[in-house]
Parts: structure tokens; sequence; C-alpha cells
């Protein structure tokens, strides 16, 4: 791609970087839910906990605002999250 | 909450900084892009591009493949931003 614009090659360069910073605290974020599951399963601890998850919302959409993204978007990230968290949870439970 | 292990309570907390580390890198992707959109429209390029769009996914699994993190997921959770990103571009095109 010869004919893309240097602007606009700097700016790409950027979101790939910040793409790769996602990725590597993605995996880190799962490190620790996967530990999560594991000791509610050792503590029989109920897997989900709605007044933690209303903290959460709470905590990101305050720090979106800060941030100048939108507080539903950061909601709706935390959603996308907490959605595979569950699916890894119940793929880890499933008899195999 | 009283009544949270203290293991619990370390995993929380590294899941709080990696979830605010998280909402802050997604804000400067969004000002990348929103830069990309402006671009894109001073130039008159169009607005999705399916050769870079195919090139991010397969860089992304590459990526998430050496970070432990489900390369499904990985390219899940990029449809899931650019999806935000055409929306935003769309809201800002729209009549006011």
């Amino acid at each position: 791609m010869t004919d893309t614009p240097a602007e606009l090659k700097t700016l790409r360069d950027s979101i790939d970087n910040l793409d790769a910073a996602l990725i590597h605290i993605l995996a880190e974020r799962f490190k620790c839910t996967q530990r999560v599951g594991e000791l509610k399963a050792r503590l029989q601890l109920p897997s989900s906990d709605p007044n933690r998850e209303k903290l959460q919302i709470e905590r990101l959409r305050a720090l979106a605002q800060g941030a100048h993204l939108d507080p539903d978007f950061a909601e709706k990230f935390l959603a996308f999250v907490i959605k595979e968290v569950i699916r890894h949870h119940e793929l880890a439970k499933a008899p195999s």
C-alpha cells in the first residue's frame, strides 16, 4: 500500500500499538478472572456477584467520563468482557 | 463487604487496575480513530478498508496467541471496537 497518506499511516501505527496493549492487558485480566473462578469454586462462593458488578459499572463510567470516552461504551465494553468471563467459567465447569 | 476473602479482594483490585488501563487506552484509541475519520473525510477516502481490517485481525490473533488469550476472543473484541468506531463516524456525519 504505497498510496496510504503519511498521516494515516502514523495514526494507524498508533492504533496498532494501542491494540497490542489492549490485547496484553485483556490477557492479564483473564488470568485474574480465571483465578477468581477457581477461588470461588474452592470456597463455594456464588459465581456471579451483582453488587460487585454494579460497583464496577459505576466506577468504569466515571473513569470513562474523566478520559472523554462515552460512558455508555465503557459499560457495554465491561458487559462484553464479563460475558466472555462467564463463557470461560462455564467451559471450565463443563464435563470433559 | 467484610466477608470478601482477602485473596478475592487482591484479585479484584488487580482486575480494577487493569480495567482502568483498558478504559484509558480505549479513550486514546478513539482519539486516533476520530482523527482517521476526519482525515479520510478531508481526503475523500472510503471510510472502510477491508484490506487493512484483514491485516488487523491477523495481527491481533497472532498477538493473542503469544499472550495466551483466545484468538477468537481477540477477533471478536476488535469487531466490537470497530463497530463502535463506525457508529461514531456515522454520528459525526449525521446532520445536526
